[in-house]
């Protein structure tokens, strides 16, 4: 438990259905923070395709000193059809999460009983996957030649570091000590990649020897998603790079409930700056502003942000809230501050 | 119809279930064969695990020329835990595919009424996906700096060319034409490797104008995986990069029957070289040797090779075969012989 009891938040509601659920989030968390004698003091940034428009900035870097200095960052989405692609994503969502070395993007899945999933037989499903978040082919390390012509080349740098590798790998181990499970699957394709594939696996195998009690296995990528559909209930925890892990938490939202479930931190585990916590999905620009938005995974990555911040006991409450709202859904429609009231009011107690 | 009787082919039963599920395969080409007054001469050659246990060779250039002067390859399976992971399939597999120039990796995916998806409800799933063969982060141009060491460096690049996107992109316009939906999607990561994803995105832009009748979209490939689980009857066909191609394949594989039933052609359709025929599964090293391989995607690969050969009668008898079996397949076990021989049997009749 934590002493602290004032929290200062940055708060980045961004594009399309992003201000919507992070609403509902920041409805959340004042309700537990009641419950739980804390306070959230927010400061919100006004970052993303508007601001883009307006003045032509995604992330000033004296704005990103300024989020630097919260505890946390609450992130809505980032992106939209009117903004060339790349411009949010590398300039803002990924510039904050390579500036503050969030080298954490914890991405739990898991199967509510109550919720369909697109799976016939998905079985008990409860897992985490812990993607790299700094480096591989993120970094932004390419280039194009003669652009537009017919001899145009190209190139993207997939860029991968014992230093960044190993500590991701650590923090995957780590976590798999503490689940009921111990197991440990690290997903790559060193049968293709056979420079970073061949770094990855050698430091799990490395690490592992500091983890006697884990088991650990090796998945290619392509064979990662056919257990993921077939036999999803073999993953505890995955760890994985930048670009395996942005796709396969996306298909593992999908068989777990639905992307409107799937909550993510960007960690960053030595604090030395603070982490952010986002919903996997994105900005989803045909249904923003007119409330048909689930906000359930921007609530959820509210419970993480608690966890983060030593509020374990807020953590579960949004948590449960959560589980228990789930439970009820009858596929009658509600708003998205419907869902977000009735959460708040559950996790409230 | 070609004018042609006598085909070569270079087999390459490779390792694990590849020399099972190859025999199976010749098998049934032979029974319609001599229905459609062809014969396939066939040269075997001695590649993959053993070989490289026996020799330290993978594919010596003086081999790969001798395969090049036949009419197809037809390949089972690469890779074996006892050889260090990439060594086979960067030697020999790859090696073949872009010294060959196949840069049309095209997959099919068919959902069979009377096989079992782990989707409760797939829909009517019949897309194809032309995937890059010889460029995008498969290329091996990559490299390690102080391997083993906690400065470890290891950097994988992906290249990609106006001219490689161009020529298999218009390959997908030109199958989507040739089906009755008329629907290409572009899977790619746009939003974040924007060197590579703008060249492909700016490349179906342009071709798009030549193929007025077909409509386009694109999708992120996290986004990709999403609708193959939740709506893949969306897809008709779909162009992608080498490793986004790689991954979402093996899903695609997943929800529509199994990697059992996927077959793939590394199609060089300039005729420069022949092209090659290989089921999408690997060597499953664990059930190698024990007849429990299913060798209906090596069947189907087959029947592939026919039709790139222009035998379009064979290749639809080989479908029809195998799509007769597998409307009777009644979950009894059968060898991979008997799978064999039943398909061939309706094959030749
Ligand atoms: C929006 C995009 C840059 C982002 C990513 O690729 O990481 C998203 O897909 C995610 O998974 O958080
Ligand atoms: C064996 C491996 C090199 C290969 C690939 O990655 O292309 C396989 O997964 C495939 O899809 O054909």
């Amino acid at each position: 438990m934590t002493e602290k009891k004032n929290f200062t938040l940055a708060v980045v509601p961004g594009d399309g259905i992003g201000p919507e659920v992070t609403t509902e989030a920041l409805k959340v968390l004042d309700a537990v923070a009641a419950q739980h004698g804390v306070t959230f003091e927010r400061t919100e940034y006004d970052l993303g395709a508007k601001r883009w428009h307006a003045t032509g900035e995604t992330l000033p870097d004296a704005e990103l000193e300024e989020i630097r200095k919260h505890d946390a960052i609450l992130l809505g989405a980032v992106g939209d059809p009117s903004v060339p692609s790349g411009v949010l994503e590398r300039g803002l969502l990924l510039k904050l999460r390579f500036t503050l070395d969030h080298y954490v993007n914890l991405r739990p899945s898991k199967i509510y009983p109550s919720v369909g999933s697109p799976l016939a037989d998905p079985g008990d499903v409860d897992f985490v996957v812990v993607r790299e978040g700094t480096e591989g082919p993120y970094v932004g390390n390419g280039g194009a030649l003669r652009t537009g012509t017919p001899a145009e080349i190209a190139t993207e740098v997939s860029v991968n570091t014992a230093y960044g590798v190993e500590r991701v790998v650590r923090d995957a181990f780590a976590r798999a000590q503490a689940r009921p499970r111990k197991k440990l699957t690290l997903v790559h394709k060193n049968n293709v990649l056979v420079y970073a594939g061949h770094l990855w696996k050698r430091t799990v195998d490395k690490v592992a020897a500091d983890f006697p009690d884990i088991t650990v296995d090796y998945l290619h990528v392509d064979a990662a998603t056919i257990f993921l559909v077939t036999d999803p209930g073999r993953f505890d925890v995955i760890v994985t790079d930048n670009l395996f892990g942005d796709i396969i938490t996306d298909l593992a939202a999908a068989i777990s409930g639905g992307i409107g479930l799937a909550a993510s931190g960007n960690i960053n585990p030595d604090r030395t700056a603070p982490s952010m916590f986002e919903p996997v999905h994105g900005s989803a620009p045909d249904i923003a502003g007119q409330q048909k938005a689930d906000p359930t995974a921007a609530i959820l990555s509210a419970a993480l942000l608690c966890e983060h911040l030593g509020l374990t006991e807020a953590a579960r409450a949004i948590e449960a809230a959560v589980e228990a709202d789930i439970e009820e859904r009858t596929g009658a429609v509600r708003s998205t501050s419907e869902v977000g009231d009735a959460i708040a009011k559950r996790a409230a107690g």
